[in-house]
């Protein structure tokens, strides 16, 4: 299994970034080749310095670098040599299985539909989160960006997709799958949530429990929570400032640890005709190394090829 | 100043409202007198069971009781002489300065609209929430479940209800109203968010910051924090699962204490002619007497005044 890795993308890039790949060549299956994709005199100075070489470390060279302030399409369009396009040529092309980035995210999202493109019959690609739960299992939320403003058919397919990533990537049998609103029985909600509601209902592919609420995000309710990216997206930075908070009070607890995000490395890009995750900008070597090895589980799960049997039926 | 309890409104009721009644007149400050509203006979023998009395309790006798599973404008309707009802007549006719219940929240939301309604130019009344800072000020967010769609105009009358009940209430100078949005930069967000930033931008009432993101709600960044009650409700209860899990792991903290409901004891109703604070259903008697409290709070600000001024300017 190859997978590619933006030497360049992040705060802390490139120095985290290839560090955290280090980490990943003693900690990760040995199938597993990480190809660091970025400037290779800068990569290949920066391992010299760290005495660091293995045969599981690859480089690509790409010449151009996306800042994280960049606009996304503006970028892709003038620097196709950037480490985002180079990463996405080679998961194109299967000269790798996954690719991972701590860099610009809206370049990613727009990178990848550009590129490997959104599964036939996905309306919107999203960005999936993973939700620890009181129990001790991991959940998933979806979206928490990439889609601000959702239709209800969109939220359906959300519901679709986290069902078949709770199934295939995190081994839960017959996932529930809730819908995140403001109050349990049908009826309660915006005119979107109440309309996703009967569409999630009739939906036969997918285990639909119901509505869930703010407090039921880490109960065992729901496996999966849908919701539109901008509550998913508030959800997801105020559990990450909970997190922060904690730990700069000491306050340390097997379940609250869960919600830093340097423990999950990131979030994978869900819907399109490859393996994409996107890490967070201040990534750690940490970070960039579970980021790498929660990519590794979507290549073994096949996850893509299991969107495409959803839609081609 | 006199405020009238529902005596009849919520999960423990009568006893913990009772109880909380007792409580408050502990206390709170010698110049309120608490008005008991709800089954004369069932309020007094409680109260003789007890061996409670005082001049500072009084009992308006209620007939009916409005449950917490009934439709709100049904049960107005239907339940003239329900204590919500009465409560309502009672803060209509300035018998009472203030009215509280920990009951049906809906019905309390309705009632407000039917009995002393909407301050003239506030298009949608709104629940609000307290929001401890980490720095150990208070802010506030609102719209927290009474509006579920909101169209631009309302989060900017948002923005405007926030800002003098933060400016009026909780004594601070000049308060930062922030938009709650999935991004810092203007431009970012939904529809709604984006015609919501503009409007409050050029919104002379208020000192508007900007958006805010999930990870500011307790930071120094905005006093104020302005969402849709959708958004607003996940917030709230989202928050309060987090209290609940450290509270059942016996973590405790004096931040995060504060985002247990009992601290605070309600959510006041904004942008009605009148003092109204709707509690949490399971509201226990420590919450009943600082649901008072805040109502009293509400009362000394003047704050329905307030808003008046605003809209009649």
């Amino acid at each position: 299994m190859r997978i590619a890795l933006d030497a360049m993308g992040g705060d802390f890039a490139p120095e985290a970034i290839i560090d955290g790949a280090i980490l990943a060549t003693q900690r990760l299956k040995e199938d597993i080749t990480i190809v660091l994709v970025g400037k290779k005199d800068v990569i290949q100075s920066y391992l010299k310095k760290k005495d660091f070489s293995s045969s599981r470390l690859a480089i690509v060279h790409a010449d151009e670098v996306i800042s994280m302030g960049e606009h996304p399409t503006k970028a892709l369009t003038q620097k196709p040599n950037s480490s985002i396009s180079v990463g996405y040529y080679l998961l194109k092309t299967k000269e790798a299985d996954a690719f991972c980035s701590a860099g610009n995210t809206g370049a990613m999202m727009v990178g990848a539909m550009f590129s490997v493109k959104a599964v036939e019959g996905v309306m919107r690609p999203c960005i999936a989160n993973l939700l620890p739960k009181l129990n001790g299992s991991t959940g998933i939320f979806l979206d928490v960006g990439a889609n601000a403003d959702c239709k209800p058919e969109v939220l359906e397919q959300f519901g679709e997709i986290g069902y078949t990533y709770a199934k295939y990537v995190l081994g839960i049998k017959n996932p529930k799958v809730g819908l995140m609103n403001l109050g349990e029985e049908e009826g309660k909600g915006t005119v979107l949530t109440q309309a996703a509601f009967q569409l999630l209902k009739g939906n036969k592919n997918i285990n639909f429990i119901g509505n869930v609420e703010g407090r039921d995000l880490f109960n065992d309710k729901a496996d999966v929570v849908v919701c539109d990216g901008f509550t998913g997206n508030v959800i997801l930075k105020m559990a990450e400032s909970v997190y922060d908070i904690m730990a700069s009070k000491n306050m340390s607890d097997p379940f609250f640890d869960r919600f830093n995000y340097e423990a999950v490395g990131g979030s994978p890009i869900l819907g399109v005709n490859g393996n994409v995750v996107i890490g967070h900008g201040v990534s750690s070597p940490l970070a960039i190394a579970n980021m790498l090895n929660l990519a590794s589980s979507l290549v073994r799960a096949n996850i893509s090829e299991h969107f495409k049997e959803i839609y081609s039926a």
